[in-house]
């Protein structure tokens, strides 16, 4: 069989760089290659190339470049967040809280069980350890959301965080940060004696498909993740007013003080730069993104529904949720098509089922969160659009799936 | 005044990146930009490269490379191996150990008093948090080394961790950590009921400059940073037959799985790719690579003795211990040239009076810990030559370094 051409729907496990993003970063591999801290030219060029990346970045979430510290990625951002709960927490109730019970022994989370593992496996390492308790608020099977009240009648006096992810990776479905916020401030302005609650949201999926602020979200941390948004392999994390004492952050690292002593190590300023870049094009172009990414992925579900029928089941398709606007979850309903069987029969398609952290063949996690079926979520196919993508490929991928279900449900082999 | 040809001797601050290195980067910015966690033909050729790059540092320091991790840098490698020896210690002494004293409560840690920040403040960290204790072991004024017999006598029953670096950033001394491990061999035989003692060396300064083999080297745990050889910035480390109990490696970051989940977070692949073209360089042109470099250094050197005669003092330069073969750090002595103000009246040198992180204008603490007086020390310039170094730039820098002085000592202003 000769290469046939491949149609990529996997846009949520990482994305391609823009053109733009690998200019930006191939000028500066051979500009910029001073060291950040030197104080001679080559230094100060590089300095600033990571001085303006870090403007485009807070541009791009609505927050001042000093709220910005840039990490190696997602996971790092996320960890050094509930890390910094941690020791917050402990600097005030290493004897308990006032009308705390025994559980309040120790700094509590509250979270969904929806997160990214580099969320989720944080927090049972530490529950596991005997550091932290944690509330895993389970989503409701009704909006694939984690629900406000739920999230907020978790809280004990001990609670140090809420951290729940903006959209979720599998399904798309956006969870209610907002409003967890809203309540979350007047909460904060009842218990005077305790210490403040802090909000985090992993943005990872929601960034260059949804428009996202911190001030709208009303977050104290949000983590960030080039390589979801056609940037680089690194992130950032924004910390609302950092340096003031009232929404802390501890560093993991040390040494040679670097990004103000919060996240040491010589700057990697090649994927600062293209980072920069990457999240300027967002600023620019956030509306076509998002316009074309739902007309996009809305034509694969008619496709897909034309194709198959009621044997189409839209995972984490609800009618009162927002989803991002390019990710379906998809099952087509039989004994015989899990998702994973389907994906090795197709040619031309490539994606997951699932997060791509997750390589084996169980069903997802999430879809069980959310209610999913075993039997459906075993079928379940992530497919996630992207900026290139068309309705030529579309239509492409529309046909490799109906041959790959043939094959597998008519045992056809090929000749 | 025009622009004039710029000549940078600050190599030990930073390298530019190897044309082949830039080469991979941007060949794979294109081509294997795909998750490697994915399953699909995208996944599976940044997969590839990943497997690829490591082999290449692996045979670079002569490990098997099945003991490399990569990190996000330097920083990240030597704080997750020193937390590594804490959690080791704590796994075995909660209630410290026999024979040991009030002191032995704690994990042990010996190192030099010649460290990075990222080993020294982590180190210094865990001290003032109560959670190890440290010896800082002087070196010697006499081979700007640490004394081997000194660094074993600071052994207690709850020595964890040695760790010394390979060699020194400002003076390139060379640091004896293979006669270190020979005798911490013997010591760990003979005491049996005690953990073994762990031996780290950090090989940010030393790789890429002289011969790097952790079997001849004999340490449990070393230091890769990519842009101290003409790499990217990121970095690896190497823990001697990873996954064995013998020698731990715990991780600092919790997440998707990746580095077998040692240090999860999507891979850096373009990074990774360019540390692996960066590491086959070294393989293959490390002896034209020394021979080159100490060539151009020694000529720096027997120029600047023929331009300032008995004003110059090498920091550093002692008849028995080895230096690498780019570093010359020097002092020009007179109560008007202080380091930064030569540097900032030179025109065509780029250089630095230390590390890159200390960028304030004090003494180097590493050169005064050396014995080098504060007179002295205060005139220090750290001058380090690279592979595209040539006998032409040293002449114009040590033009430079005449019109500087001259500027310092006589107030001629520029007409």
């Amino acid at each position: 069989m000769a290469d046939e051409k491949k149609v990529y729907l996997d846009y949520n496990a990482t994305t391609p760089l823009e053109p733009e993003v690998i200019g930006a970063i191939t000028s500066s591999l051979t500009e910029e290659w001073g060291n950040p801290s030197s104080s001679h030219d080559a230094g100060v060029k590089a300095k600033k190339v990571i001085d303006e990346a870090r403007c485009n970045v807070a541009n791009m979430i609505g927050a001042k470049s000093s709220d910005i510290i840039f990490t190696s990625g997602g996971t790092e951002g996320n960890n050094m967040i509930i890390q910094t709960a941690v020791k917050y927490a402990y600097h005030d109730m290493s004897n308990g809280y006032p009308g705390g019970d025994n559980r309040d022994k120790l700094p509590h989370f509250i979270t969904s069980n929806l997160e990214h593992d580099s969320v989720k496996l944080v927090l049972e390492h530490l529950a596991e350890e005997g550091t932290a308790s944690v509330t895993f608020v389970p989503a409701s099977s009704k909006t694939g959301q984690v629900d406000v009240d739920d999230v907020l009648s978790a809280i004990r006096p001990s609670t140090c965080m809420i951290t729940v992810m903006l959209a979720n990776n599998e399904t798309g479905v956006i969870q209610p940060i907002k409003l967890i916020s809203e309540k979350l401030r007047q909460i904060n302005q009842s218990r005077k004696s305790l210490p403040k609650i802090l909000l985090h949201t992993d943005a990872a999926q929601a960034i260059g498909k949804i428009e996202v602020d911190v001030e709208d979200l009303g977050v104290d941390y949000l983590t960030v993740v080039g390589h979801k948004f056609y940037g680089p392999r690194i992130g950032a994390i924004y910390v609302r007013n950092l340096g003031d004492k009232d929404v802390p952050l501890y560093p993991m690292l040390y040494g040679g003080g670097q990004e103000r002593n919060y996240r040491p190590g010589t700057e990697n300023t090649v994927m600062i730069a293209g980072l920069g870049k990457a999240a300027e094009l967002v600023v620019k172009n956030i509306i076509c993104y998002k316009n074309h990414l739902s007309s996009v992925r809305d034509y694969l579900e008619i496709k897909l529904q034309e194709a198959f029928k009621d044997r189409i089941h839209l995972n984490g398709k609800f009618a009162t949720s927002e989803r991002l606007p390019n990710t379906c979850n998809v099952s087509i309903l039989s004994d015989k098509l899990q998702g994973h069987k389907v994906l090795s029969n197709c040619r031309i398609l490539q994606a997951s089922i699932g997060a791509a952290c997750h390589s084996q063949n169980r069903p997802s996690p999430i879809l069980l969160a959310i209610g999913v079926p075993e039997s459906v979520a075993r079928n379940a196919l992530r497919l996630s659009v992207g900026r290139e993508t068309t309705k030529d490929d579309i239509d492409c991928v529309i046909q490799d799936l109906i041959q790959a279900v043939n094959q597998l449900e008519n045992h056809i082999t090929e000749t």
